[in-house]
């Protein structure tokens, strides 16, 4: 078989392969992580690389995903480029998956001001008293006698249950194992590490001596673009620090569907699986590293994440979740140790999982509506996340309805060129003054893309200032020198080449504008199919809160001018950023929360709009900015 | 290194080991059992080999275990004689641990008329409804449309929750994993297999199709001389086979103290452990092979034994049962999978162990005063087991206490030379009219040795013959040509050399009948003890059943007449055979069952004898046959 050597820059690093390889396939080899949404059919075009040296044929299909200049310069896609020829070939900072860089030299990509993350809070956050899922408690224990002699895991369980709320302790085969020495070498001074489990207590390890101050738990948000884990201290209830990073699935697939068509059709599961687990991994490792403990203390995982994603994370076939009727393998997950899937904490560590409602209203929403704390009173509110899908819960404490649509990555800075997370460098703020473009950056630094608050303000912005249209297309009257052509399309050029920290200018296309406005259409279109099947009006919702992955802030007036979110009363609608992390955090903190969890996801009745007619007219209806029936939003005016 | 290789004969197998290995060990790594009951340190004299061939030196200090007539042909013992040439060694029968039958030619020992072991029966046996521990139920589910899309697993648990018991069902994220397509490819049609545990159902497996035909379990009386196994059929109930055999941990010590020296002080746990282990799988995989049946379609193992064969089994440190305040690690034993300790049944299976009471009470006795019935009513009742322990219970629906006292292997057939098991061969009736003796052997097979039935049998007859005095000794008038002096000591002939199958007399000696009365001793004054502990009277007792490894029978006057049980009416005595196996069978088969031994092991006063100033007067008192004060047995009269 022949073989020729593919070289990587700016990495430098070489790797052989058989001829025909694809360059996807050689840059895995080399262990490199490159932007594949689309799963490596040519079609999304995220995995763009520049031929330096060597002959390479470019697959005719995808000339359409290049500009003639990178036609010109050696652009291909790697997953279509096979490999006939000794080639080096440079890798461009946007095809390269970010969390590549924890892999190779440790640094871990940080929210500019994490610890922003936990400090949204609603005006009804549910107070629950810290209790957390896993305990460590040190003991001394009185010696036995021949008055007195119980075993010794019963004179263990007779001192915790006089000092923990539970009954009924198990505890596994191996905790017994060796108990006899371990107790009697300490002294009968020993540390107990025990989790809820069904309402008793499970003891997960048995150390000598006292330990629990080692006492560490992660809530983790798994989203479909990005995972988010936070490191709290579970003997005081501290938060100590928070990291994202991109879903490494993303080379699988942009959104669920494409990874379950990924894991069940054109892949398998294994892969997916294993690329979340390897985020949490890293992500517990870089937290780790960053505070000075040991990962061995970390004794519990929570991770809340949509229906499909907590199917990856557990390995469980997604497969009869994307296909009608729509149903899962469970809503409710098992109790497991972290290790059974690999999960590189505390060998007797667990992972407990966050309870969904259905197949597309999953436990992240669960976790929103305790982070929220709607359904502790009965005044009726309303909870919006916006993440790769829009989902909506109205209720109280009395009763749940949700729905959910698909809609896009687009907020989260997905499908948009320049697009991005709300990571540094994103514009998360932006006003535009007579054609003047001012804005900020998370962690004020150069700009290298636009997240999701920042789009809102660009659509509002630029049909504010008459740039585009209420439909969405660009005012072509002349004299706009940022709006250019460029690949055939028209773009209003937000920051210009010499403004950004990749050269490059920072650019909407009209293309991209009809995506945010499908998006934006799709959530209202849910939301107000919701209230209308609930029987009420948006003026009956005592508050509304926003939740996704915008940025760290979100410009309500602004969301409401676009029609992305109902016209009420500014002061009842509140953003609440990763409200899934934040229900993590509750449940992980808290055994009430966590019950609390429970009976949300046992009270919440699902809508499937799929099912339901008046959903597809609300959708047309809302491809308008702010919406085609502007008496839904007396308070909207452009003033142009 | 010089080596030399060892031939054992009869297999002819030999092994090639290093010069000064002991025989023993180049047995063991030949893959011969030698019997070992000290542990290898010289004392018991079970180990006898016969070099026929090479040169061995004898340890001097061994020599008084063999007669001149052994020494002269070239007997020694194998752990104490170190290979120093090589050598042709012979294993006589008498030596070699009968469980390597199963091991060698596939054909386990089995008792004679093992169906027998089910046939005793209490006049209270308990009534459990048929209700097994382990379930396997055959669905056929509705498929889910849009309307019905509730997640796979509890479109399972709803359909079991209408067919069983359980509200609540947890299941194993193995369970889960692949779920999906098994739930597809069968069409809906499945057979689900669960547990119960801690009140709720625990899903072992799935399976596609209907299953539910091939469902046993196996209930395991782990005796400290013996295991024995019963294979039942989970879906009727009905009992397939039963088959006993040594407990293989005979080689690390006799009794479950120097077992437990070996495991803690001079060898360790593992081996202990294992040797159980084995003695399990050879039974299943015997049983399953008589019986057609795949071993893979076995699910759960009900195990009852005392608390140090508890903690062998499950591998935990028995080290401070065995010293003062007597502490075990546990007395409750988690349900575990079978597989985590190596019992190869269905690799999703599992084991249940009986709960102990303390130390030296354990969950044998619990089993057995489930069998018996006791605990139900409100007479008083009394439980008597006699195995390598006695253990007493007294009580009734209100309160049971009990006791334990050490008894030796005698009325197990250990000890003595000529003693057995119960099991083909064995003399198990025997009466001695005008010098003559007649007897009855298990199998009507030539007698091989004599069990416990038999040497009951035996004392009363020398006893009531005047063949032995009240204390033990040899009448010494001249005449009884049965009595003869071998090896320096006086034996009575039972079955001359040319009527037995090894074509060795059976034979009792002097030192022999004492060890005897010695055990009948302990467990009469232990009985006694508990008896005035509770401030009772024997007359007070409405029934005394009588437990234990003695035969298939046992004849209750003459245990009376010898001074082994109370003498009451012995329409009030029952003996009740193998109670461990009865109540592990009825844990085994009936939630409800397993749910009182729960119960009685929670409800149950234990009496520490050690500690007990009275019993030790009371022994002395009982070592005499029947009893130095006659009044206590006012019905004996042996009319000489």
């Amino acid at each position: 078989m022949v073989r020729y050597t593919v070289t990587f820059l700016p990495d430098n690093k070489k790797i052989e392969v058989e001829i025909n390889t694809t360059l996807l396939q050689a840059a895995e080899k080399a262990g490199i992580i490159i932007n594949s949404l689309c799963g490596g059919d040519g079609l999304c075009g995220e995995c763009q690389l520049q031929v330096v040296n060597g002959k390479a044929m470019a697959d005719k299909n995808t000339i359409g995903l290049f500009s003639k200049n990178e036609i010109e310069n050696g652009y291909v896609l790697a997953c279509r480029t096979k490999v006939e020829d000794n080639l080096t070939v440079m890798i461009p900072p946007k095809s390269r998956i970010e969390m590549e860089k924890i892999i190779t030299d440790g640094a871990a990509i940080t929210y500019s001001e994490p610890e922003k993350l936990v400090l949204h809070k609603t005006s009804h956050e549910p107070s629950f008293s810290f209790d957390p899922l896993v305990k460590k408690i040190y003991l001394e224990l009185p010696e036995p006698t021949l008055e007195d002699n119980a075993s010794d895991i019963d004179r263990i369980t007779r001192e915790l249950s006089k000092i923990s709320s539970y009954e009924h302790f198990e505890v596994s085969l191996s905790c017994l194992q060796n108990l006899t020495e371990k107790l009697r070498t300490h002294h009968w001074k020993i540390t107990v590490t025990f989790a809820r489990h069904n309402s008793i207590g499970r003891i997960l390890q048995i150390e000598g001596g006292d330990t629990s101050d080692k006492h560490y738990g992660l809530a983790v948000d798994v989203g479909t673009t990005t995972v988010v884990a936070q490191l709290v201290n579970l003997k005081t209830g501290k938060i100590i620090g928070v990291k994202g990073s991109h879903n490494l699935q993303a080379r699988y697939g942009a959104d669920v569907i494409s990874r379950m068509v990924f894991a069940c059709v054109r892949g398998s599961l294994e892969p997916v699986h294993k690329a979340v687990i390897t985020n949490i991994n890293n992500l517990a490792h870089a937290l780790a590293q960053e505070h000075h403990i040991d990962t061995k203390d970390i004794t519990v995982v929570f991770a809340a994440g949509n229906t499909t994603m907590s199917h990856f994370l557990l390995n469980l076939t997604p497969c009869s979740i994307r296909l009608e009727p729509y149903v899962p393998t469970t809503t409710v997950y098992p109790q497991i140790s972290a290790a059974e899937i690999g999960i590189d904490i505390n060998p007797k560590g667990i992972l407990e999982v966050a309870p969904s409602i259905a197949s597309y209203v999953g436990g992240d929403i669960v976790a929103g509506v305790l982070a929220c704390g709607m359904a502790d009173k009965p005044e009726i509110r309303c909870l919006i996340d916006v993440g790769t899908n829009g989902e909506i819960v109205i209720g109280n404490n009395e009763w749940l309805v949700c729905c959910s649509a698909s809609a896009g990555p687009a907020f989260e800075g997905g499908g948009a060129k320049s697009g991005m997370r709300a990571t540094k460098g994103a514009i998360e703020k932006l006003e535009i003054h007579d054609g003047e473009v001012t804005y900020e950056t998370i962690g004020k630094a150069k700009p290298r893309g636009i997240c999701g608050s920042g789009l809102i303000d660009a659509i509002y912005e630029m049909v504010r200032n008459n740039i585009i249209e209420q439909h969405g297309k660009f005012n072509m009257s002349p004299g706009n020198p940022r709006l250019i052509t460029e690949d055939e399309e028209l773009k209003y050029v937000l920051a210009y080449p010499d403004e950004t920290e990749t050269g490059q200018a920072i650019s909407i296309s009209e293309s991209e504008i009809a995506n945010l406005i499908k998006s934006k259409g799709a959530v209202f279109a849910a939301i107000k199919s919701l209230v209308d099947y609930v029987g009420l009006s948006f003026d009956q919702l005592e508050n509304v809160y926003v939740a996704g992955g915008f940025g760290s802030s979100l410009n309500i007036p602004k969301a409401i001018a676009i029609g992305l979110i109902p016209d009420i009363d500014v002061k009842r609608i509140q953003f609440i950023g990763n409200s899934s992390l934040t229900g993590a955090r509750m449940s992980l903190t808290s055994i009430a929360a966590f019950e609390k969890s429970l009976k949300i996801a046992r009270r919440m009745t699902n809508i499937e709009l799929s099912n339901y007619v008046p959903f597809m007219h609300e959708f047309v209806a809302a491809l308008f900015l702010p919406h085609t029936d502007a008496k839904l939003f007396p308070s909207v005016n452009y003033n142009r």
